[in-house]
């Protein structure tokens, strides 16, 4: 994450976050990190369909309630980053369930509230879009647990574990319990397969990162993509692959476990359609 | 959890917790529930063991130095709950890793922060323990991830999750992917069949409670308990069971998914020797 220009918790009138902060004891709760690029958030209808679903899946309270409250926080957040002079940006909306009940069990009715923060965009250098990245193999596995599969919920110690191991790499894959490819840490991947890509299947483990939803929902017609289990070794014998999120977008794999990939022709031609389509500029710094 | 007493964030000079705290953003911590009579916790050696194992397995900090903070922080607590005029409460311990790193990757080297809270005891009916209890069979199933097993990390969505299957019932029975019995929400589970104490394998999923660990370590060595896999079918087939954690001690259970059992005197006699062991008492209220 980038610096970190504003949080709501800075609002004079905001309550301090305690101990039994839900959240803080249980993770019971979901969050968006949403880029911001001159002042829209191009894939913000894939971010409020996450984070009802998240809602939903835990749920953290009345749905129309809290899709109120994530538009509302989310413009409070954006006229937040223009008044400080930034047109580009990210905001990381939390929603997490109040505190009331007893131990584990929530206060019924559940309801939650809403957090943000505004960090400035973070400076990849150009060279993981324009060249590729080598990725980490993490040894790390994630969670099995497909009641939560896709939902981007505060339970993260599988990504941090993960990242842990990245040392100098920008990012890692990681497998799940029976060593399929599931997703980077903070990413999806994609498979390149003769004329076919191909995402892992993401119903037992993973989070169903809003790139990956907005391609699987057809936003670049041009592209279909397939989502089906994919072995480790079925993942290294590819024609190549690539890492995608809403962040920065598309990065080639080069490198992963010692094995060197090539970078596809399709895979290039995908990235500029999501350069194009999505705002991302891949600017020397 | 009863009422609080006291939180460590209370004290004026206590830094306020942010949305950066990484227990808040990613559940990056453990913590332990210390019941404490007459001013002393008789299972301490065992929740110092797990701290320090989930210290170990999350790479917290320095072993010396988290051990150390751990002590100071539970003699202070106990300081706290003698001068509120409690000889008895419990104390909740956090152990969370510091913020300072950029997204899940931590700070290198890590190090962590103490937190603790001190409650009331809690008030449970004593026909819990005499008569019994009526346990949910919850629906929602333990995520399984054998490199967090047995820890009592801050991902606990599976509790929050299942504990709202639970409605006016005390607990609930929670099963693994597979459907292998593991644990309660909050507690861990003995078969009792024929001779035998058999309590469910926890290298996959699960919580190791600390009167479990005392049980298993021989602290009643007339009792010798088998760890092994447990079949739903085996465990609805087996003479009785019951529910143990150090803060309720042991609730024997007479009915669940719709199945009533007796009460084994084996269970009673195990029950009979925690309280004498452990200082427990059913008194009514």
């Amino acid at each position: 994450m980038s610096a970190l220009l504003f949080s709501s918790l800075d609002d004079e009138c905001a309550s301090p976050i305690t101990l039994s902060n839900r959240a803080l004891a249980y993770g019971d709760g979901v969050f968006e990190t949403l880029r911001v690029i001159d002042q829209t958030v191009p894939l913000i209808d894939y971010h409020r369909a996450r984070f009802m679903r998240g809602v939903e899946v835990l749920k953290l309270g009345t749905a129309t309630d809290l899709l109120r409250l994530f538009d509302e926080t989310l413009e409070q957040a954006m006229v937040k980053l223009a008044s400080l002079d930034h047109q580009d940006g990210l905001i990381k909306i939390f929603g997490i369930r109040s505190a009331g009940g007893r131990g584990y069990a929530p206060a019924t009715p559940c309801f939650s509230q809403i957090y943000f923060q505004v960090f400035e965009s973070p400076h990849y250098p150009s060279s993981y879009a324009r060249t590729g990245i080598e990725l980490a193999h993490c040894a790390h596995r994630l969670s099995e647990q497909p009641a939560l599969a896709g939902v981007k919920h505060l339970n993260r110690l599988d990504q941090v574990l993960a990242s842990m191991e990245l040392g100098p790499l920008p990012e890692g894959l990681m497998c799940d319990q029976s060593g399929r490819v599931i997703e980077g840490t903070k990413s999806n991947v994609l498979v390149f397969m003769g004329n076919e890509i191909v995402t892992p299947d993401l119903s037992r483990a993973g989070v169903r990162g809003t790139m990956l939803s907005a391609l699987l929902a057809g936003e670049l017609p041009d592209y279909s993509i397939r989502q089906d289990d994919i072995s480790y070794e079925q993942l290294m014998s590819a024609d190549g692959f690539a890492m995608i999120n809403s962040v920065f977008g598309l990065w080639p794999v080069i490198k992963v476990g010692g094995v060197t990939f090539e970078v596809p022709q399709m895979c290039r031609s995908l990235q500029a359609s999501i350069m194009k389509r999505f705002g991302f500029a891949y600017e020397a710094h």
